[in-house]
């Protein structure tokens, strides 16, 4: 197959199983200069779809980087008004999303961590419509990475540069099931094989999951009452399906942010605004962090942990197999749709409605009732290791195994 | 002196000299994907000036055209709300303006006119406050150009790409003056030799104008009374100074509206949203066309002056020697920027409150009654030629000769 149908395939994809666009829907969609040609095809792709308008939001890293450096705080603790709109009001018609992600890992290395963090809240304050649709499945939305020179470079820094964006290019198609015979089919295998394992994991309802391995990960978290495990293909409140990330190989749920205890240890770099924050431990205590450490980016993980009063606790808990596709590829992306892909994780910060039970019709007071965290951040890390064991315990005090020497214990494989 | 300091030289210029931006100032750009590397430097240079926030708003002629082949007219109809906020709350903070054009010429070949003629329309009545702060002074703003592979390729189809490319920089850094010793220098210059021969024309304050050659033009346009020739630089309601184009030739005020009779031919073809009307002739009756004709582009034309109900009266006159430094070049750039630069013409569609004295606090009512035109449109067309002669006639019936053989009479020359 030409790298321009492979090109064109993905794009299809993209707007057809990602967001499953209908007949006269607008498209939202971001994307990042520096992958303009793919970009120009999922507008191409949408519009075959039937997409009535696509609204082409351009993003540029070095802009983006030039404003951290030169404009003051202030300008970030304010959301633009007319992003606001522009988000919002693609929100309120019931436009389908696209985020087309080609960041360049290195691209934020240095700036001052409280501008974007600034920018998060004043976001997340200023489209609270935008977040509400997303929440109660008005909205369906899906991020895809695209391969760019600087990323590229960085994944494969011994190749030369042509080189380098085509290794990123085969391994996003082989991730993305591009190359299969019928990526369309592909992926509805693979959301059936997803539902299988969540139904299990729902019927269990363990009250809480202990994680251990030999790298400082002893730590036991809560699950809510009523919890529901999540991942694959994700439904809107009129049943239509789509994924929201793709590639996609996790299943996830929202711990209580009040029942973590113990310490969780880094298995991979993490990338927060380009700048790396690595060999880290968080401690927690009642759900909160009351102590940290990193090797490297110890500031970072700091304004982290620290963007809200709520960005202290977690908001995910995902598991994946250490023998994931993604993983085996042996890569460290420095992105996080692909390296969260690649191993069990946490996320710090917000937590999804989708993740109890009648979630999506509850207010944000409701769902932290219910044990969900709120939150401005929502910022992954990876926690997966090759020894990793999960203990599922149930409410009348059984310990199931859910994963064993880091990937799923018997009884959850397909 | 290398490209890349040329083009530094260039961004600069343009921030400067052309948008006069002041520390702490926000400056608003839109930006061509296809110009990225150079709208950086803009960038880059705004935030050296001292600018307290730069909001880049990407364009893609790509994208714009699968629109317009794709989306129905409905959607250009209504101005996007969001839109409208930013440009409106942008003006209405006092930001800078800067437009870089880049623009294909060939790139909206075919499409329907009444998508781009409603956009303009909606955009005109969604944006009155934007356009308000321009009228009144409040905002400087600035047109400059790109040069990008496809618009080179247009201009100079025989060379190969590289150096098509190169050639058109090389003509855009002569025409904006970057390759002279100090470029804001040479444009302070250039400004002051453009207030002597305003200051001439307007001392005249002839009540027409009539032009002849012998390509078929013969028309006499009225000018209103208290009438102000402008061109060159402009100045804000605080008396700072900028210069809307970048290059600029031309001494322009807006015709009387209801007083234009005879006929027009053009010199040069019409580039109308990527569409070439040429060889074309307007007969005006009390300032109307009444009659029209083109060998080529009919019905882009038709469409032109059918705009809205004004947009088949005259909004400006421009004045242009034959031996300008960008008609001396002797290329055809396709680009109105740079054609409109190059020989005498006159726009249909709306005039300019700065083209009648008093005219930037007056409301559009009373600059239509002042003999000011309003229209959502503004499309200049070139009808200047080597034997063009135009008569300015005082209100003592006297006839002073203002262009004899397409160049300034000598009582206009430096």
């Amino acid at each position: 197959m030409r790298f321009e149908e492979k090109l064109k395939r993905y794009a299809d994809l993209a707007v057809r199983a990602g967001c499953n666009l209908q007949k006269g829907q607008d498209l939202y969609l971001t994307a990042p200069i520096c992958a303009a040609e793919f970009a120009r095809m999922t507008v191409k792709s949408a519009y075959e779809a039937g997409a009535r308008q696509v609204i082409v939001q351009w993003t540029d890293e070095a802009v983006t980087r030039m404003g951290y450096e030169y404009s003051p705080l202030e300008v970030y603790e304010q959301y633009p008004e007319w992003m606001a709109k522009l988000r919002n009001g693609a929100a309120e018609q019931g436009a389908a999303m696209l985020f087309i992600d080609a960041s360049n890992p290195g691209a934020m290395a240095g700036i001052d961590p409280r501008k974007p963090a600034a920018s998060s809240r004043a976001s997340n304050a200023a489209c609270k419509p935008y977040r509400d649709a997303v929440n109660q499945g008005k909205v369906a939305w899906c991020i895809i990475a695209a391969a760019a020179p600087d990323w590229a470079a960085k994944v494969f820094p011994e190749l030369p540069a042509d080189a380098a964006l085509e290794q990123l290019w085969d391994c996003i198609f082989q991730a993305v099931r591009v190359d299969q015979a019928d990526p369309n089919e592909a992926w509805e295998t693979h959301r059936h094989n997803f539902d299988a394992r969540r139904a299990l994991l729902n019927k269990y309802q363990f009250t809480s999951l202990h994680y251990k391995n030999a790298h400082g990960t002893d730590i036991t978290i809560g699950l809510p009452k009523n919890h529901n495990w999540a991942g694959g293909g994700a439904e809107l409140a009129d049943g239509r399906c789509f994924f929201p990330n793709m590639p996609t190989e996790e299943i996830f749920c929202s711990p209580h942010r009040d029942r973590a205890e113990g310490t969780v240890h880094s298995a991979l770099p993490l990338n927060y605004h380009g700048n790396l924050i690595d060999d880290f431990s968080l401690t927690f205590h009642e759900g909160k962090v009351t102590d940290f450490s990193a090797a490297k980016g110890y500031d970072m993980l700091k304004e982290l942990v620290g963007t809200d009063e709520n960005a202290c606790r977690l908001g995910e808990a995902a598991l994946i197999p250490a023998c994931s596709p993604i993983a085996q590829m042996g890569v460290l992306f420095y992105n996080t749709l692909y390296d969260e892909n690649a191993s069990c994780h946490f996320a710090l910060g917000r937590g999804f409605s989708e993740c109890v039970q009648g979630g999506a019709s509850m207010s944000e007071e409701e769902l932290v009732k219910a044990g969900v965290n709120a939150s401005a951040a929502h910022v992954d890390f990876m926690l997966g290791t090759a020894d990793l064991s999960i203990t599922g315990i149930t409410a009348d005090g059984r310990e199931i195994p859910v994963f064993v020497d880091g990937g799923w214990a018997s009884e959850f494989q397909e």
